[in-house]
């Protein structure tokens, strides 16, 4: 049962202008959709490191079971929520980016500009996507059909080896 | 050559009952069928990262080419053994790992909860496999074209340039 | 505009024996093609980690847009090169590698024992390749649509989110 989550929107220009925030709304709607029965909590931050990971921290702490963030995940110098998400997670989860950028690769070669980070802390899933409707729209896609069971394994509702693999 | 391999099972519940272990044993054979030669060490340890950190240092030390984890590798709290693995690697073989995602996910989405590690300490190759005897057949499989070649690699019985990639 | 590119040669043998290098000088003709308004500097240093970070560093800091590594990427114990690569960048760039790993997977399964980073460092990208003159040839192409836009992001000559993914 996916009880809490939250949509967080990195970005220094919609942090300024909240109606410049695309990526953040549409997000959002995937995730109502998915999780309907779930608290949705969204917010808008600039792309501050330390901002960054005591947001994430806060809402790993509010017992969250998934937070997407979207934006500040390429290359210009202010890009840094790959770095604060690492910075606070416990666990990587590397096969989730490789996924998305295979998938992301067949649309484009700028899928290698992304450095989006998953990871677990505590009991709550993380993943960055991109900072671009058209990004999060595919992104959010090709996890959909694991984050039910991940945020499940993560609560310790079943057993990883009966469920996965078998 | 390849002249000494462990198996590890890394599970709490193969640990209190060694007759649930089905992918170590099943691991163990496609070992057996590809190093006819090799000494073969098995073990099963709980799901403790130091146990596990000690237990990997302890064969490496005992100059073994090739340790194969099974278990561990999930999202619930306890899977620790990509966590102990990169504790004690001096060097990350992020390829193996990427090779091993692309193909399990074109059998199934869940491959996205593999945490699975591969990397060199010293003169031995460690890589991590999920816990269950399908994944550990489906994963070996994946790898088994390069341990040979890797193995030899680490222990520095033929130049990389001249044998990978002319 | 790439205003200044490094190609540095990691190799005990070809530091010894210039004549050796084939996958240098190769690399350097793809770099004058793709750029050729570009600085120029190539560079053959030994397998040494601390070397080879001094000569990353010394690259970035005198405001290269782009430093390309050939060689040490491999499994034997002088192989070093990934590894004073992530201990000087400030971010990581996975989705290089991820897509060089995808496409090199479908000429061999060697592509496994390739342990290439790519990351970040001030206002330059570092990207490792292999040291032959056919895995470097391969993965130039892979990479090369990206490296302008790359390049430019990095100098912040452009917004991440309108160009990447609208
Ligand atoms: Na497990």
């Amino acid at each position: 049962m996916v009880k809490a989550v939250a949509v967080i929107t990195v970005s220094d220009s919609c942090f300024k202008d909240n109606s410049k925030d695309t990526s953040g709304p549409a997000l959002a709607e995937f995730v109502k959709k998915l999780f309907p029965e779930a608290n949705l909590h969204t917010i808008i931050i600039p792309d501050e490191k330390e901002i960054i990971e005591r947001e994430l921290k806060y809402f790993c702490e509010s017992n969250l079971d998934l937070i997407l963030t979207t934006g500040g995940t390429g290359f210009s110098s202010r890009d840094v929520t790959p770095e604060a998400t690492k910075a606070i997670i416990h666990k990587e989860v590397p096969a989730i980016t490789v996924a998305i950028t295979i998938e992301s690769l067949k649309k484009t070669p700028m899928a290698m500009l992304s450095r989006s980070v998953a990871g677990i802390r505590d009991k709550t899933l993380i993943i960055n996507f991109p900072g671009s409707k058209k990004a999060v729209t595919e992104c959010f896609e090709i996890v959909k059909p694991v984050l039910p069971h991940a945020v499940a394994l993560i609560a310790d509702e079943m057993s990883e080896v009966r469920t996965i693999h078998d």
